[in-house]
């Protein structure tokens, strides 16, 4: 049985047939995390070592555009999946869980 | 011999005076982003369990929430130490580096 | 004839139908955004007198608090009745265009 | 008497001897305020001709693109004039508002 709920038991089922390209998206998403997990860990030695502010904030803003970059593509994806993928009263519901959502990127949450 | 440079450097001679409370204010930084990364893998364990990406988007709003604080914090810092505790202009200097640096969390850098 | 690329021309046929509260949206949107004018208009007051910087910005934030409600707003039609009143090709650009649209407002665009 | 409560009474009687380009500066800010005014002219006569919702929110993106440099540039003003032009317990208090004023920017506010 295939989970179409998930975007990526969507996707996979998709594989086969249409977006081939999904799967490596799933990949380029945890790739992404793990920098982005070492990026947390280089602010923390930072902080550790009493280095200069400045240069902490400016690994902190890094680690910020790349979790804006994961958080994008996970939009993206339920956008082309959630959303699409569903019908009628559950695509709606879909849709204001998609806006929900972008409003907390977007007003900084 | 104290470094002054960084705010931790001088505030560790300042502890000892002045503001006991900094300390703790480092331990708190370093708490947060304990959290931070914690919440980060966490982020990584959804994504490879095919988690609802909606509440994938939710516990990224959260880890960033989490990092602007630590940002805030350590600008909290910069102003009061590292822009304080200089003169003329070195002042400037670093007046200008935290313009940039708030230019870069406002900006979503 | 009924132009179905905008969203408020699409909109407009559908009120007919199936979404009689769409119209007000519109106008919704035209109220806030006579007041995010209005409150530019303010803001120039404000530099103009010289009022306290701060108190310039605490109504600054309230004009992007306006203007990202607008935008929310305006990215809820689109993936409405856009995206969703699309097929094929169309619906996929029109993704497009929404998630880059998206992506200037995360990252402060 | 000068006021030298205001960034631009304190400007004023700082231009004649050290800062002159600051004048400039609140003509600066009253110029792209005026710009920023008639771009959101511009998105109401979008929204009131049924202009494709993503041309809008390019233009609202443009929007907050200006007053971000409004904020940054008001901010930039508080922090060389008001703040290092206080002492003590004053210094203390219009850090404290520096600080919530760019927590509201970075939180989207």
């Amino acid at each position: 049985m295939v989970d179409d709920y998930t975007p990526w038991g969507y996707a996979q089922k998709m594989t086969e047939t249409k977006t081939p390209g999904y799967k490596a998206s799933k990949d380029e998403l945890l790739t992404r995390l793990a920098r982005a997990e070492g990026q947390v860990r280089g602010v923390t030695r930072m902080v550790e070592e009493d280095r200069y502010c400045i240069d902490v904030l400016t690994q902190i803003s890094a680690v910020r555009a790349a979790l804006d970059k994961v958080a994008l593509g996970l939009l993206d994806d339920h956008a082309r999946h959630c959303v699409m993928g569903a019908e009628g009263e559950e695509r709606v519901d879909r849709t204001d869980e998609m806006m929900a959502a972008v409003g907390r990127l977007v007003r900084g949450g």
